[in-house]
Formats: structure tokens, sequence, C-alpha cells
């Protein structure tokens, strides 16, 4: 297949939505990123990479570093860690409290902000203190990612404290419901540190690979999970990787995947490919809508799906 | 791959489980269903079948039904069919009146109770009336499974409807927001006939194959839907066909696939196969426990899955 | 007191505001009623009555009658009304779903719709049949007002159960939760029969003089329900008359009353006189805009309040 | 009347109950708390003061300091203040986060602990800062109760910050709708310092009656608030003063009234005298099990009811 042609006629057919979105901007950190930047980047099992736009930009990845944490802490504490977050999608916005308070401060998912507070609060727990957590899920991505520059940028993890009201009032829920082990201050900072690292499409398509292997990875052969723990991390991402609009993602895309509000968003073929989009301009739902329609073209195109 | 001896396998691995479970209750014609029975069907694209345990067995097919009906509704009224129903998991019980009353009588998706309902007014809609709407749900499922003895357990419908006082709350809710054109009693009574039709593993895993072939039926190369809504038919089963456990299914068992309270769950993998399991032992979701857990034991065993 | 100056006054004072508000208008019956219209009587312990306005019109009384269905029902079973009804403020709109599945089918008080469905069907019980059931309330309304020629709209009454789906939900929702023992459709139909009662504000101030006076008529003599029972029913009014603004009724008003979507309001003044306005055109919340200014007005100029 | 007879007899029927109930256990200050305890104390206009029991012994008011801080609130604020907070009952748990997310961060009503850290918020606001604002509530408090020496227990207010996790979900959620000026740890802190305050039924008692007579302190006739706002004020306890057993509590003691955790009633006959009374155990709801039932007995004794 010609990926090079196709993912050129994509950034063809993408061009005139480029105007459309609302680029997030509950941080001035990220209301000033240009609205109008595209790139989509693929890596093939053989190390093989395409990509389009402007691919080597970094942006913040924001959620999509849930994706990491999670493996992280599924990796440590196995079934253990479904004791403190759930698994199902969660059928409401992003960030609601009433479903952690229906369920007495257990989120549904990993992947919307409460799961991934508690993941944060896990891998704490596990390495003694939050620089060493904060400082080896960077490690672990720098590793999977084959690239070891990528880093957090401060001054969005400073802004996204100073503006992270509704993420302290969910994380200081949980914590009242017993379901937060360390300060909340102390998580809810190690939580935007790890959002507002930088990476590139290029990066992250990279980053993926371990996931679209069955938890190896295809170019180092280095085991970083088992099997089935990559699968259902894989299931978790098509089921709650776009908050609530993850039903739309799987039927549109048909591809496990992770949104930021940053504008990225990575998604995986099994036993094929590791993808990242990028476009800062946001659905409705916080996705980057020019992201997820660049998702679903390569699907139609190339015919590649799970289904 | 020896299938026989994979389905004997799990047969012998979940018979020890047939004690657990609860047989839906809350009508006296599903009350009375023998607990300890277990069936599983494989049936191949080039209509090989492997079953095991009671496979000929009829039973109750229940929410099954809804994959029917959502297709025809799909194939009728494509992508018009979404301002009525949409396609996100609910993130609640089953038939929860909450959320629709939170968004206005739109149900989340074709497979909790009140989307059903709202597919089934959308097809006496396009059929003219109740009767024919019924009789072509049931010539077109004859027609997948290719059985034309398929039919309606009167007894089990009309128990529905006079236990049915939930759905008739759901069906009044909708009517009252303008999302129900017939007559309530109408749209619930069709919707309890499809509920109550009866079928086997056997013939429920055949009637998978058109999913599973992207709309075309492998062995006498019928094309009843599109590819494309065939796949995204199979993304909603992956994110919504288990009410609140579907992302639970989607992590232990990782296939698209939907369940009925009958104590039968219907699976697929792209490309390969229809599967059936039967065993009428509830887990607390609502969703046949051996049932889920024979599915979870074929992907393991077999290795396949979308993931 | 010069009552009738006072009286004049508010007419005077409302008259701007005839042109505000909007009238109930889910059923023609209703929404062919002239906004522009103010009456409002007040009927001392003496057999005194004060009137401006069109004190003599006739219009729906609608949820006041729930006033009288509990009463009766408060009567016949005292303390165990409560195991099926609550006497808490329902802190939602009117006729939410919501709490009452949260409750499962307990509806929070006898004064919003679900409330009064299960008065409705413990009245039923109570006299056997719903014929009876309707008549009887009807006469104790005819004997607490002194007016043998009170009746239903038959027009209207017929008009809100074609397009009562909302309540019908209701119903089947508790119905389904085991907290109605009729048919759903005769209990509707009753409850909906007891809204359509015509009165003018003449005699449904002369119908609260027995609970302004302790639950005993005070023109002739009669004992219709206990000391206690009146107090606690002007309780349940003061919290809980006026649906999501019943908390607003008593910061403004501050006296025991229940409003109806007919435009209608009662109140009393303990120890003092009952009291009625109607207006037609209704508030955000569903009570007579007018009827609310009125009533507040009153008790500003004549200083009269419980507080 | 005999008050102190009365208020003899209800110590003698209320003593077999002071078994029951559970003592607020949130933090140990108030769990060491001895429960076999019960006060009772009215003070009329003309000074004079009748009390039963441990009448002189300090304990917490907690929430019962939110009539003053409510009061001063509504003073230098008047209608503005309602742009911040409702005044309708909530109908939930007292401090349920879902209503306030649905409400958009705005309060029901003062007398929840969302509604309370506004007041808290608008009253650092009104007096520059948060020791200020403390130190008038606490003078408004000594004035209204004659009593110089109330003070707030600093070891019940450090404990209430630790384990404060609830309120500060409550305080941030509000800070992210922009309904909190102040920062949330210092609006959190004054709030819990006025909720450490500690009186006895004597004091409290006294402290009512400002609000029972229209604003003007009767005994040395200066005027607090207007004599609307002391209605209102009145209203709203009546209607919101217990939380979600404020209808219970309208509905069987028929007075305006503010519990708190402490164990703590204040309570109030318009134009007749103030009312506290003391006893630690909890009902279901969070109120003094003891205390409800003496006002209860109270009212039905004395006859003394506002319906």
């Amino acid at each position: 297949m010609d990926y090079q042609a196709i993912l050129n006629e994509i950034a063809a057919e993408v061009e005139p939505l480029l105007e459309k979105g609302k680029v997030a901007d509950y941080i001035p950190a990220l209301a000033s990123v240009e609205k109008k930047q595209f790139a989509m980047s693929i890596t093939l099992f053989n190390g093989m990479q395409y990509s389009v736009g402007v691919a080597d930009t970094l942006f913040s990845i924001q959620s999509i570093s849930k994706v990491f944490s999670f493996t992280l802490a599924l990796k440590f504490y196995s079934k253990d860690l479904y004791k403190r977050v759930g698994r199902e999608p969660s059928g409401n916005p992003f960030n609601s409290l009433v479903q952690l308070e229906y369920e007495r401060g257990k989120p549904r998912n990993p992947f919307i902000n409460a799961g991934a507070i508690v993941v944060a609060d896990a891998l704490i727990n596990h390495y003694g203190n939050k620089e060493t957590a904060f400082e080896e899920v960077q490690k672990f991505i720098q590793e999977v990612s084959c690239n070891n520059s990528i880093a957090s940028n401060p001054v969005v993890a400073a802004s996204e404290m100073e503006h992270g009201h509704r993420n302290l009032a969910l994380a200081n829920l949980m914590k009242s419901f017993g379901n937060l082990d360390n300060e909340v201050q102390d998580v809810v900072e190690t939580y935007f540190k790890l959002c507002a690292l930088e990476m590139s499409t290029k990066t992250l398509s990279r980053s993926m690979l371990y996931l679209a292997n069955h938890g190896i990875d295809p170019l180092c052969a280095k085991q970083f999970i088992s099997p089935n723990q990559a699968k259902r991390i894989n299931a978790v991402m098509l089921t709650c990787g776009h908050y609530d609009a993850s039903g739309d993602f799987a039927f549109h895309v048909g591809l496990p995947g992770k949104s930021g509000v940053g504008g990225g968003i990575v998604a995986l073929i099994p036993k094929v490919m590791g993808i990242a989009v990028f476009s800062p301009g946001l659905n409705a739902q916080g996705n980057s809508l020019v992201g997820t329609k660049a998702l679903e073209l390569f699907t139609t195109k190339t015919g590649l799906s799970i289904f």
C-alpha cells in the first residue's frame, strides 16, 4: 500500500476543515496555539515511518499520557488496579462529578480525568514519591518512543494547576471516599506534569507499537507488558478513549485510540502499525475535529479496521 | 485449528460454573427455564459448524433481536436513524430512565431497551403497521439464519407485556418528548414479540455471518447491507452490546457481541466466523455468566481477537 | 383591616403584569384560556368574603386538587400513607423521573405529579373503584367549599389523557417498582379527572377554611380531619406546594399554599382566612406569575405572615 | 404557660431515647463527645429564660453558624446575594455535588455546605480578608447572644480542615464555575472556624430573638436587619434548615429552625421566643434525634406552631 500517497490525499482533503473547531482555551498556554496546523504519522513494525504536515512539531499530549500511566499501573498492580478504577465507558461529559459521586469515588475508567488521577496516585504509591513517579512514566514514554528528549512543559503544567479547580474537586471527592492515598495537591500536580509532556506525531506513532504488538516492541523486541494486558488496554482505548464520544469514534474510525485536548490523537492497528494525528481545533466533545476526520479517512482509504 | 476440541475443553471448564448465576425471573415463562444448561456453536464462512452442549435447544433470544432490528432500521434510514437514537455507551444500568430524561427522550444507542423501542417504532413507520414490521424482521432473521422455522413464543410475549411497566415508562417518556410516532402500546408490543423469538446456538451462530463478512452472506453471496454499515454495527456491538458491562466484555472477550437475558450471547470474529453461546444463569449485569466466560476462554484458547 | 381596599389596590398594581407570563399550552383546552384575567378572593372565619376581578369565573384547578386528595388519603391511611409517598421537597422540576427512579418509585411528596398519582391509587383502593374515588373527592370538595355544583370538565380531562405520556411514564415507573396497585390507565384517568375540576376564586378561598382552622370548618363546625393532620398538610403546602419554586414562594409570600397550571393558587393564614387568586399567565416554574405577586403584595400590605 | 414544667416533662420523656442516634464521628474532636447529654432552653421577649439539662454546656454549633453568616451576607448584599446562592430546598443529601454540578456551581440555598461556603466567600469580599470576616461574624453572634465569651475551638477547626475533602471538593467545583472569588483554602478555613464556634443552649436560644422579632432585638431594641429580611431568613430556615429532612422537620415541628451535626438545633416562634436544644446523638439525616423529638413535644404540649 502506498501509505505516503494516502497521507498526502488525507492532508489535502482535511485542508478546508482546518478553519473549524475550537482550540482548547481553558489555559493561556494552550489557547495561544495556532489552530490551522495538521500532522499525521504512521510507524510500521519494520520501523518505516510515513508522515505528512508538521510531523516534527511538539505539542502538549495531554490525555494521551493516560495511556502510558495506565500501562505502568496495570503492569505493577495487575487486576488489583480495578479495585480502584473501572473499565466501563463513562456515558457522561468527561469531567463530570455526578457519576463519581454515585459510584462512591471509584472512577469508571482510567481514561477520564478522575481515573487518571487515581492511576497517578497508584504510581506515586509504587515509586514512593511524586518526583520519581513522574520521572519513571517519562522514562517509559521515552523508551517506547525511542526518544530521550521528551519533556514536560513547566509553563503548561503550572498553568493547568492554577486553573485546575475541577480536577482538584474530583481529587478531593475521591479523597473523601478514601480512594486517594497521597496528598491531593501532590497527585494532581503529578497528573498535570504528565499531561504537559510534549511530543510530535512522529514519536507518538512510534510509541504505540508496543500496544499494536501485544506488549512487545517489534523493533527492539523488548516486552513491556503481557500480551493479555496489551489487548486489554486496547479494549479500554476502544470503549473509553474519547470521553463521551468513544462510541462515535469506534463507529467512524473503528480503531483503539486516545485523544488529548492539545489536539493529538493516537491510534493503532493491531499487528500492523501505530498512528498519530495532530490538529488543535477541537469538536464539541473535546477531541481533535480534523484528527478524527483524518483517521476516519485513513481507515476508509486503507480498508484497515478491526471490524 | 481443532475447533471441536476447543469447544469440548470449554464445556468441561465451565461445567462447575453452571450452578452459578441467576435465571431471569421477571416473568414466569423465563423463570422456569432450567439453569444448568450450556451450548456453544461456531459457524465458519465455508458453512462448517461446530457445537457443544444443547446446541439445538431453542431459547428466548430477547435482546439479541436488537441486532437484527437495528440492521434493518439502518438499512432503511441510514444516517437519519441517528437523529432518533445515538451510538454512545449508556454508562448506566440497562433500563435507566435518568439518562433518557436528561437527553430529552433520545436513547443513547439501539441496544438499550429505549433505543430498541425507537428502532421498532421506525420499522413500524417503514412497513406501515406493526404486524408487517414484526413479520419482516422475523423473515430477515430466518433469511440470515437459513432457517424458516424461527418463531416468536406468544406466551413469553404476552407475559412480557403484562410485566412490562418499565418499558412502558420508557416508551411513554419518549412519546412525551416526541420521539415515538406510533401508539405506545403497539410499539412496545412489537418490541416484545421480537424479544420472544426463539433460536438455538446453531442458528444464532449462523445468523452472524453477514456481520462478520461486511454485510454479505458468505454462503449465499447475498448482500444485506453495505460494508460500512456492517462495520458500524460491529462497532456499536463492541461498545454498547452488553449494557453497563460493555467495557468489561470488550476487556475480557474483545469481540463484537450482543447478549440477551434469555441467556444467549452472539459474537463474531470479523472475516472468520459467527459465534453463539447459551446458558441461562445471569451475572449481576444481566448477561449470561457462563456464556461470557466461555467466550473469554474461546478467545484465549484460539488467540483470535480483534485487538 | 379594610380588606376590600387592599384587594382593589393589589388589582391595580398587578394590572401592568397581566401581559406577562405564558398560559399553559400543553393541551388545547388550557391554551385557549384568555391570559389577561385576574381574580382574588379571601374568606374569613365569620363567612365574610372579599373579592376583586373575575372572582366568579370558573377555571381548571389542576394541581390544587392535590390538596383535597391528600387530605382524604391522610384521613383514611394516616401515617401508613408515608410508606408510599414522602413529605420532602423535590428539589427538581415538577415531573422529573430522575428522583423517582433513584428513590425506587416512592415520590418525594403528595404535591408533585407522581405523588398525587400514588394518592389517587390509594383512594381507589379505599373506595373500591375509580368512579367512586373520583365522586367522593368531588363530594368532599363540594362540602368544604359549600358549593354543590363543582364539576370536572370532561373535555379537559380527555385532552390531558391524550397528551399525558409523561404522567403515564411516571405511573408505569411506579407500577414497575410495585408502588401502584390499580391499573395504570385507571389511576391516571382518575388523577386527570380531579385536575379538570373547575372552581372560582370565591369557592376556592372558602375551601381553605378547614385547613386554616385546624381541620374544623369554622362556619359549620364540622371536623374533617384532626388538628395535627391539618397542621401537617399546611407544613407540606409550605415546603412542597409550588414544585421547584416552593422555597421562593415561602420566601416571598410566607404562607402555606398550592398552585395549579390553570393559573390558580390557594393559600391560607392559620386562624384567620382562606385565600385564592387566579391569573392564567405562568412564570418559568409553572406557577401563576400575577397570582404569586398578588399574594406577596397581600402579605406585605396586611402584615399577615406566619413568620 | 408553665414553661419550666413543660421543659421538665420533655426531659423526662426523651430520657429513654438518649441511648439512640449516633454521634458525628467524621472528626475525632466530635466523635469523643458523650452521647447521653440533653439540654433545652427557651428565651422570651422579656428576657425570661427557662432551661432543662446541661444548658450551660458548650458544644460545637457547626451548621447553626450558617444562620448568622447568612444574616450578615443578606444585610450587606441584599438581593444581589441570590445571584450566587438560591433559596430552594436541595432535595438531596446535604453535601451532594450532583445538584451543584447540574446547576453550574450555584448552591441551592445558604444552609447546605456549598451555600455556606459561598456566603463565607461573600463575607471575606465584604470585610477584605478572612481574619476580619471571621471576627466580625463572631462579634455579631456575641452581640445577638449577649455573650462576649463565645469563641471557636481551634482543635475542632483544624480537625475539620484535615478531614474536609468533601467540602474542598464543593469549593473547588464552585471555583471552577467562577462562583468563588477568594482562595479555596481561605474560604473553607473560614467556614470551618465558624462551624467550630462553641455555645450553650442558653446563649443559642437568646441568639434567636432578633429573628423571632422581625430583625430587632426585643431586649436592647437594636435593629440588626429589616423586618422583611428577618421573615425571609425564617422562611429559608423552615424550608431548608435541616438538609434533606427539612420537610420532615416542618411536618413534625412546624417552626423555623436550623440544626448542626454537633447535636444542637435552634428554632423560634415568631413574636414569642427563641429556642435551643442539644443532644449529640444524630438520626439518619444528620440531625439531633432527641433534639428533634424534644421540639416536636414542645410544639405539641404548648400548642405553639406557625400553622
